[in-house]
């Protein structure tokens, strides 16, 4: 037999009191500090803190929007499975595009990715939609072209994206965008679907527990 | 307009182009040396190379397994859907207990997590299977348990349990154990079903490239 903690109440209990100790949360609000916590909880990294980027208005805005029913779009379809459904406010529809019929075809005749095409099967949805991102920079890069040129404002924008190619400048390209949709994001290489899972369910979870 | 690389081919290579120039594999084979790439490639950390850990065999038992049609037995939902089924080489199964009926009660009754209780579900087929584990330490501490105590050995362990409470104690055991099953895994707080997706992914392509 191995030495090691089985209660689930005290590995949860014991994990944030760690992450608590670890990262410095001083200055950043109630709300922000639960979503970090569990993007932290998901990688293992409390070192990630200081690249966490957000807009002030993130929580309130993202609360608002899946207490409304708002649908929440996802970039890759592992992210959707991460979405924790019981904890959706409102039945909220989570949605990945990348693998509807035409996607390939629209990708190829935009000159992109799938995941970038697979965008533009939101816009019908995406006035006050949840967008989630946890894998492609392209994807995040796409959305930020079709807001240029008028697209419909999503509520909320929490962006993951991951790697070494375009990660860090999709996420630094929101950051610098003048749309005003509060957003959540973590500067740099790093990323990915289980982090974008922590945001949004832990968005879900305020929405729930302040209703 | 941004100025970003959207072809998915030349996004790979340059991807992978940026993790050879700053990953020292020197001295690793060339198998796991495709593995790590894979799993780098997922979380955007070129500087966990040094903290991946595997036994010398693990390329060649996985292989063999995945080509003779062995289970691929996931310790949480997020991960199975990350595995990208067109890679496996013999349409081999690919299974997660977790959501079974009776989990929560064996669990309840073995004072143990859920995805603990869960690995007890994998018994019948466990000989010869390739076990992935992406989020839950007590999930792979629980398997080494049942292997101390006479189960089947699988062919492999693929080892990723993410977090601050028994990540860390649970990898280090599985690489500390005298059962002689071939692993991969990665020391530390590190993890996540990202990168648990990635080394089986990678281990697919292997067993389907050189088939």
């Amino acid at each position: 037999m191995y030495d090691y903690l089985r209660d689930p109440a005290a590995i949860y209990e014991k994990s944030f009191a760690t992450i608590e100790r670890e990262a410095d949360f001083s200055g950043i609000d109630a709300a922000a500090v639960k979503i970090a916590t569990r993007i932290i909880h998901a990688c293992g990294m409390p070192e990630i803190l200081p690249d966490l980027a957000y807009h002030p208005d993130l929580s309130a805005a993202g609360i608002s929007a899946l207490r409304s029913g708002a649908p929440v779009f996802c970039d890759c379809e592992m992210l959707t499975h991460g979405v924790i459904r019981r904890l959706l406010p409102a039945n909220n529809d989570v949605i990945c595009t990348l693998n509807e019929d035409g996607v390939p075809e629209l990708a190829a005749s935009l000159k992109t990715t799938r995941s970038a095409a697979a965008v533009d099967l939101w816009l019908d949805r995406l006035a006050g939609a949840v967008t989630v991102f946890g894998n492609a920079p392209t994807a995040l890069f796409h959305l930020l072209e079709r807001l240029e040129t008028g697209a419909p404002k999503p509520a909320a924008i929490l962006a993951f994206p991951v790697g070494f190619v375009g990660a860090a400048e999709s996420k630094e390209a929101l950051i610098a965008s003048n749309f005003d949709i509060p957003f959540i994001t973590l500067r740099g290489r790093k990323g990915g679907s289980a982090m974008a899972a922590a945001a949004i369910n832990a968005l879900a979870g305020l929405a729930r527990e302040d209703a």
